[in-house]
């Protein structure tokens, strides 16, 4: 049986040297792939961001994936062309991409001349909305890296594809892993927020965690079912073998 | 004697997990900091990213540094309680820092209604150059970490600390070697963007190259000196060799 892991982050491209990336070092991705592929007889393959740490198992393949982009073509082509027992998408994926990079002060200048003698609001908020989207993805590539002259720059972000959302949908029968990652919130409301995005994108589970609770040697969080069953882990080792063991326990049941 | 060698690239917090960074790898770094290091009485401090590779050896001192700000306070408490003999910076500094971070529909309509009725353009283009620039830091520190559900973001940029401007401020004896990364252009343009950076912030040399001709394998750029000699380099071992020898001769001739 073959096997989808994500691990690692996204890193949307700004220009030719610069990047908006998350630190995930790709840790727990490593793991769950690792433990995945003790199963005998089992494919994994593993798509990463370029910074995450590869695992090195014959039964493994490895998948660099840049943008949000890269990775919703990536998992679109393997969904739709190969049967998956699991996904496991602990991939941090942007929420947002570059729509446009342009010197805030030239901007500025260009957008205050159509403003003069402009009395009505919502005319004057349309042709502010107009001016920071219409300098669209062609204004970032076209230059290959900024001038660092610029005194100023306006990066305007537009929300990216969202990936989870669509991986029942390529393929409904596949096992569906979520992951959602916190900042400094209760227990509660982690297992809330799980709970919601395990429900709006068809998860049969997700786990959830808390940036501020992860160390170098422990990373607790909850796996939360369909039913609402949470399971809690304290290690990445742990947090895995919950992942198999819950796989293989669906698996069997249906 | 001690050198300083700065690897990698800086990283940018947006907020607790998203970053723009530069996908540096610090292996030309790593590979200047190991021949310095193999000179007889030397210890090289190695300031390096966080993604960086980090050479192995007991007489390089590792301190990685994040942002530019970051980067700016270690080198300026090195520089001014230590005599560092050359300091070597081949770190990608980002140019930009984050000054603000703003749901974008949010300060459209806020914007908008400050110019109901506004005649002048002056006046206008003053309100909305106050509107980019009063959303400070603060504002993005706030929030630990960004909503996913806002569907537009502003990222306000601004011109980071030129830390390499400061170098010979804080300890004019040293001997400095600064780095140009140039995406597709010309030898001439190459040639001449390093020697203005040299003369700008008193570099002793500059070594300048094409992010277009660098492969895994090969590693082409010019190393120039003060008086517009230039020492073509086609690997990463052979500038570091260049480097450390034209470093010995103008000490000896000092």
């Amino acid at each position: 049986m073959k096997i989808l892991v994500t691990a690692g982050g996204t890193s949307e491209k700004i220009d030719d040297v610069r990047h908006i990336t998350n630190h995930s070092t790709g840790r727990l991705g490593k793991e769950i792939a690792e433990q995945f592929a003790q199963l005998p007889g089992t494919e994994v393959l593993y798509l990463c961001g370029i910074h995450a740490v590869r695992p090195k198992m014959e039964n493994i393949q490895i998948i660099p994936v840049t943008s949000v982009r890269h990775l919703e073509r990536t998992v679109k082509k393997i969904l739709t062309t190969e049967t998956i027992e699991a996904v496991i998408h602990s991939m941090a994926v942007s929420d947002y991409q570059v729509a446009a990079l342009v010197d805030t002060d030239q901007w500025i200048h260009s957008l205050s001349t159509q403003l003069v003698n402009q009395e009505n609001v919502a005319e004057i908020e349309k042709i502010i909305a107009k001016n920071s989207t219409q300098h669209t993805a062609a204004s970032v590539t076209a230059e290959k890296k900024i001038s660092s002259k610029t005194e100023n720059l306006t990066l305007f972000l537009e929300q990216s594809p969202k990936v989870i959302s669509k991986i029942k949908k390529w393929q409904p029968e596949t096992h569906l892993f979520g992951f959602k990652l916190l900042v400094g919130v209760t227990t509660a409301e982690l297992k809330k927020v799980a709970f919601t995005l395990l429900q709006k994108n068809q998860c049969d589970f997700v786990f959830a965690n808390d940036l501020e609770t992860i160390t170098q040697d422990t990373h607790p969080g909850i796996l939360i079912d369909k039913a609402g069953n949470t399971y809690p882990c304290t290690t990445k080792k742990e947090i895995a073998a919950t992942i198999v063991a819950q796989f293989l326990h669906v698996k069997e049941g249906s």
